[in-house]
């Protein structure tokens, strides 16, 4: 059989990772899949600065055209990442019949349908096992071997800034805005670090998880979403005093037909599976009805670990043509017109424990009053915490409750903010036990 | 297009299992895969014991041939277990150009490439998810999405009867009897539990990673493996005090071309990924030189998480045969003719830090006489304890090394083992460090 050609948009980390998949393992890839893969054609708009890999300059090219309408090539690889040009470059390729794998999570969590359902009418794969969890085999599982389960929940830490970030301030008692700054300077987060810190990468993919597990697809807009950056290490503190650690997780659940989704910074009890991930270490964990919970752990970003997932789509991808088939697993695991449309809970309906901090000035009564906002709104605190040893006018009082509503704690929240004695706003944080 | 057929051979706990999810999940399988998926016929010696599930009388049947010889049925699952009949049924049902999903490792381990070979011959699946680590979908990852990867190590915790012992052994203070006993009483251990607690099960289950990973098959025999029955409480006592947790463990490597392949206690420090897999969870942890480190973590037992991982083989056979391909993926990942014969280390080579235990009667001297016999052995102690808390005449003395070569760790233990002053046989279990 003729070698399948592959064709790749994007020479940054993850292609250069992708080259050098090709430079060392090529060989051992044509012995496990019975056919030689090329890479023959490289389009970036900056073809001079230099690579971690070394490329002949022949490979490379400025315009993208030559990637996507080279007849020669097979599939493209979309490693451009945004929205525009890579939804005008992925539609491109798929109206003339090339397979794409992407790791373009924003452009699929924004504009899957429509490029599903363009794959589907073109007979062309679209793969994006490198979108969610970097190296970790999350979406394949979920589409191919997990597939006889029905999922009950996904959760996962997806983005590896905010790990890094919150890792240090729990480790080292830094604040937020000093980690991110060395974070950014080593760089481990970006110089706008809006998408990680403000959880946007996270709800990107974990909108791709909802949709896979529940067989749904979900407006982005509806998923809740709250950033990592109000959390200070005051409160990181607190958490740990009470048995706490924080995490910036997503979470997906269909409960009764409708589902769950929801980014925000979660307090997790310290020998939950989750609080142990570290670092620049990503986790997904699943709940299937037969399964029962299976954790995959692994590296969710860099240039090499998420070259791995690309060219594991790339392998399946030549497996199919190998073969002389065009599409065997449909993109979101069954065809688009089997796609259900679920409604997205309201997060006013959310029951959870809660993390409250606020800070006030240390008045007698001040506790009478803000126990009796929350009795008010049918919360029951379950501990308090008002440490004496802040020097300073404003003191921090901190209160662990037991399940409450989510509507009656944002309304709780709200008139609490507004006594007399309360400095700045007020954070609340929710709490996820020990998982079933 | 017409409904796939699937006969079943085998109708114990995970065959309930398998029966429930087409029970539970048929409609949802179907949706999934654009083709109704049905269960035609069950074969077992015994059709009047009651089981957890129902099923019509019509479809039970005690003669194997109904489904083996059945030309409507195209997927046969086997969950006989054991050598004979299985592998003679496995071999005719591939001969009459069915599909076969399997979870049986002891087959596979030692006869893997009779039956690979037919299989490939026939132009036939076999697939055996279910072989490894229960509903954690490790082949699929080594075969499937992590395939560009070469891989370095693969370390497991595989046996779920070897994890509740030793965990209960660690967390209750409990003799190995008592526990094997109690686990006996509740059906977490079989009436004869040598496969399981002489790590034979464990060694079927990484003689197919090995062979997965590193495209090769090794001999069965040629695997080094230890049991746990010689663990005792007290050693499990002296691990903890020195930082470390007991886990039965399953290593592979590949260094240079050569395979090391062994299963034995291991002593881990507590916060090494797998020293945190308690009770009857199975995981996995693979090093690829592109993904890193990647650890699955899942229910490596049971009715239902096995039968997730039968029917996700059954789906991927579906989908082949909805695409209209015979074999996408052989068996072993790569085609048998490209499967190399590594050579497997001699354990002798071996380098590792040990603990050593011994039972002295408490004279002066003795400690003398051991380092003494170390020191000839190039063997350098790292720490000792020598508690004088036992009233018996025997007192144990317990020594960390550091990294020594196997061979001479079984030479000096041996000389040892006859100073006169030694008391029954002493032990040394391999420790693992944080792992790379």
């Amino acid at each position: 059989m003729e070698a399948i050609k592959v064709g790749l948009l994007g020479f940054g980390t993850v292609g250069a990772g992708v080259v050098k998949v090709f430079q060392c393992n090529g060989t051992l890839l044509a012995r496990r899949l019975g056919v030689p893969v090329e890479l023959v054609r490289i389009a970036d708009l900056d073809i001079t600065t230099p690579r971690p890999v070394q490329v002949e300059t022949t490979l490379l090219t400025t315009a993208a055209a030559a990637v996507l309408d080279d007849p020669d090539i097979d599939i493209v690889i979309e490693l451009i990442g945004g929205y525009e040009p890579a939804r005008s470059f992925v539609l491109r390729a798929i109206a003339n019949g090339k397979h794409v794998v992407t790791a373009n999570k924003a452009l699929l969590a924004l504009h899957g349908d429509e490029i599903f359902a363009a794959a589907e009418q073109a007979g062309v794969n679209v793969m994006f096992e490198a979108a969610v969890g970097g190296g970790i085999p999350i979406i394949s599982a979920i589409k191919e071997n997990l597939c006889a389960n029905r999922f009950h929940s996904v959760f996962g830490i997806l983005n590896g800034t905010c790990n890094y970030i919150l890792t240090r301030m729990t480790e080292n008692r830094e604040d937020f805005a000093t980690v991110l700054a060395d974070a950014q300077a080593k760089g481990y987060a970006e110089a706008d670090p809006t998408f990680d810190v403000e959880g946007i990468d996270t709800a990107h993919k974990l909108a791709l998880l909802c949709n896979l597990c529940f067989g749904t697809s979900i407006a982005f807009d509806s998923i809740y979403r709250e950033g990592i950056t109000r959390i200070t290490s005051l409160d990181i503190e607190f958490a740990r005093e009470f048995g706490y650690t924080f995490k910036l997780l997503a979470i997906g659940k269909c409960v009764d037909g409708e589902i769950e989704a929801r980014v925000h910074p979660t307090m997790l009890p310290h020998d939950h599976p989750l609080a142990e991930v570290d670092g620049v270490f990503n986790a997904v964990r699943l709940n299937g009805d037969f399964v029962g919970p299976v954790m995959l752990h692994g590296y969710g970003a860099g240039m090499e670990a998420t070259a791995s997932a690309v060219m594991g789509d790339v392998m399946a991808i030549v497996r199919n043509l190998r073969a002389g088939v065009g599409v065997r697993t449909p993109a979101m695991g069954c065809p688009q017109g089997d796609v259900a449309r679920l409604a997205v809970k309201s997060m006013e309906t959310l029951i959870s424990p809660y993390y409250l901090r606020v800070f006030v000035n240390d008045q007698p009564g001040v506790l009478a009053q803000i126990a009796g906002v929350l009795g008010r709104h049918r919360i029951s605190i379950e501990s308090m915490l008002q440490p004496h040893r802040h020097e300073a006018a404003a003191v921090p009082i901190v209160l662990m409750t037991h399940v409450a509503r989510e509507r009656d704690v944002c309304a709780a929240m709200t008139e609490i903010d507004q006594l007399e004695s309360i400095c700045g706003r007020s954070l609340f944080v929710r709490i996820e036990e020990q998982p079933e």
